[in-house]
């Protein structure tokens, strides 16, 4: 089973990934803390995996907590947290005690961050069961929570003691959330690794009929890709910036078309495709490579364009969008299948014949 | 006008210290980051220093935010933070920007904790205007809120980029809590620093008449001793406990007399005249240097007897303060006047003896 270690001193950890490993103690006992252990999901994950994790951890031989919270962005508040570290100060967990997160993004999301503040912070252990969190929340150490004034507005850079991805657990995310999240592994090809870009494009048939080896495969991958690139930037100085690729124009989709549309990674998908298609405009990629980029986004069951709006509808929220400075959009382009570029220096016509191009 | 470097690495900052240095932009200027300046105060600070560092930041020709919370323990709340994570929201800080903060304890803990999270995370400067956050929350990087469970139960480890203490602001600090706060300067001296200890003894009438210099040398001794314990142990593993001398105590008293009754430095001069005496009758300190303690307390003007309860009401309190591990209460004790040790293993009757001695 392949397991790999993210390296940031002495915040390194391991992502191990593979199937069945959800019942697997030896996966879990060397990363928790001496006291008691917190298990946090949300209500549609718990009822699948909950009772096979408190199973396994059972081994641990301590005091085990629960707690629920609904599913979905809601519970990214400053109230939620409030309510979720009190269950913990109820149940007298100590600064010795474990946090796992059990879930996809949100709960990762949420989970970190109240691991980060309890009592100035405490071990906490990520199991990831969407694809999206597993490729992506997994490297990076974001978490945070959101302010009713805007989305991801408050967290802390906190890295888990280790990250534990059951393939297994995603025979039961739905068909479109899978598709959705493999449109970042294929950025990881796309941004730093053509080895890996092609390698997706040979194996697609086994990797969308969810084949253990082929998940296990990309998942450690993408995240051996990003974590090559965190590593060189933790806190996101500069570089991390490529990780944004498809994510300029993906954004801007996402927010015209008001959340909710598209999924990110369905949004991100036709970012990428333009942000291809606007490095080919640009002399910077070459046709055929921009070609392949469609094909695999497509083959993959992604959608490649946006819907029909006027250009200026996607500019302004471009224009918007954090990663904008000094007026500037910013964007990530391809020099290559594997080589990205970051950039302010992009002639607005161009993104302009880019945005008319990929609209159905 | 002394100052002194705090060594943590990546994350060394230094701590000023001087009369007047509000006015000097030249002491903030090089800490602040590229972006708008927010500053954190409260309803009582804010007017007698507001007008002074608003007028030495314009220096730096920023957009400049004031935000402005009710003074006192109650501000350290989630509905706080919130709130003023909103008001820097709304007026469009980024990433880029400083967060200083200008008060007492809260104000430090709850800048600090808001600086944390704000955005994962910006720059903050500390300005201290009460003796005891000059000399304690200076150091260590200790930021955070209460929960209505427990206090100071969420937080975070952060360091600010700089410390801002003049001691001018003093001057209005109502004389209980400067008593207050050398209670806790004199600890530095008991647990690590006797030549310190001795000065205090020889400059005492200096401090309490709140010469500038006087002022100046015993902050930043204080800061030093502490930084020199949390440079060797920044996330509380061990040794850092030295710092709680005369908390086990102090704490027990606090809780039994309701809190409010005394002022934590007071309860904490209780606590270290009681723990100097626990020491000397586990013939660990000698009885001369425990009336040295006893008259160095007495003459600050702070309380050396708790009052008179039931040794055992004391004692639960102590059985249930965090620091008791493995149902044994922990006590740092001290050998000689600067050399202290952590120990659990303290007979009952001994405490008792103690507590009985010390209680009016």
């Amino acid at each position: 089973m392949p397991s790999l270690q993210v390296q940031l001193g002495a915040r390194s950890y391991p992502i191990q990934i593979g199937s069945g490993i959800l019942h697997d103690a030896q996966r879990f006992l060397p990363h928790l803390s001496a006291g008691a252990i917190a298990i946090l999901s949300d209500d549609l994950v718990a009822p699948l995996y909950l009772p096979a994790l408190r199973e396994t951890l059972a081994h641990a031989q301590r005091p085990l907590v629960e707690i629920i919270v609904p599913h979905g962005e809601g519970s990214k508040s400053f109230a939620r947290v409030e309510e979720v570290c009190g269950q913990m100060l109820a149940a007298g967990l100590g600064r010795d005690s474990t946090l796992c997160a059990l879930g996809g993004g949100v709960i990762g999301d949420l989970g970190g961050f109240v691991a980060a503040i309890y009592q100035r912070g405490i071990p906490f252990l990520q199991i990831p069961t969407t694809l999206l969190a597993m490729v992506d929340s997994s490297v990076g150490g974001k978490t945070g929570i959101n302010h009713p004034l805007g989305k991801n507005m408050i967290g802390a850079f906190y890295q888990p003691r280790a990250v534990i991805a059951d393939v297994d657990t995603l025979d039961s995310l739905p068909e479109r959330e899978f598709r959705s999240g493999l449109a970042e592994v294929i950025k990881y090809g796309l941004i730093n690794d053509p080895g890996f870009f092609a390698w997706l494009e040979d194996h697609l048939d086994a990797i969308l009929a969810e084949d253990s080896d082929a998940l296990a495969r990309i998942i450690h991958d993408s995240c051996a890709d990003k974590a090559e690139v965190v590593a060189r930037d933790e806190l996101e100085g500069g570089l991390r910036a490529i990780l944004n690729y498809g994510h300029t124009f993906g954004h801007a989709i996402e927010a015209a078309t008001g959340y909710g549309t598209y999924l990110h990674g369905e949004a991100v998908a036709i970012g990428m495709v333009m942000a291809a298609d606007l490095s080919r405009r640009l002399d910077l990629l070459r046709e055929s490579e921009q070609a392949r980029i469609f094909r695999l986004i497509q083959a993959a069951g992604l959608p490649t364009h946006a819907p029909r709006l006027p250009a200026e509808e996607y500019l302004r929220f471009m224009r918007i969008d954090k990663k904008a400075a000094g007026g500037q959009i910013r964007f990530i382009l391809l020099r290559s299948i594997g080589e990205s570029i970051i950039t302010g220096d992009v002639p607005e016509a161009a993104v302009r014949q880019t945005l008319n191009a990929f609209m159905e």
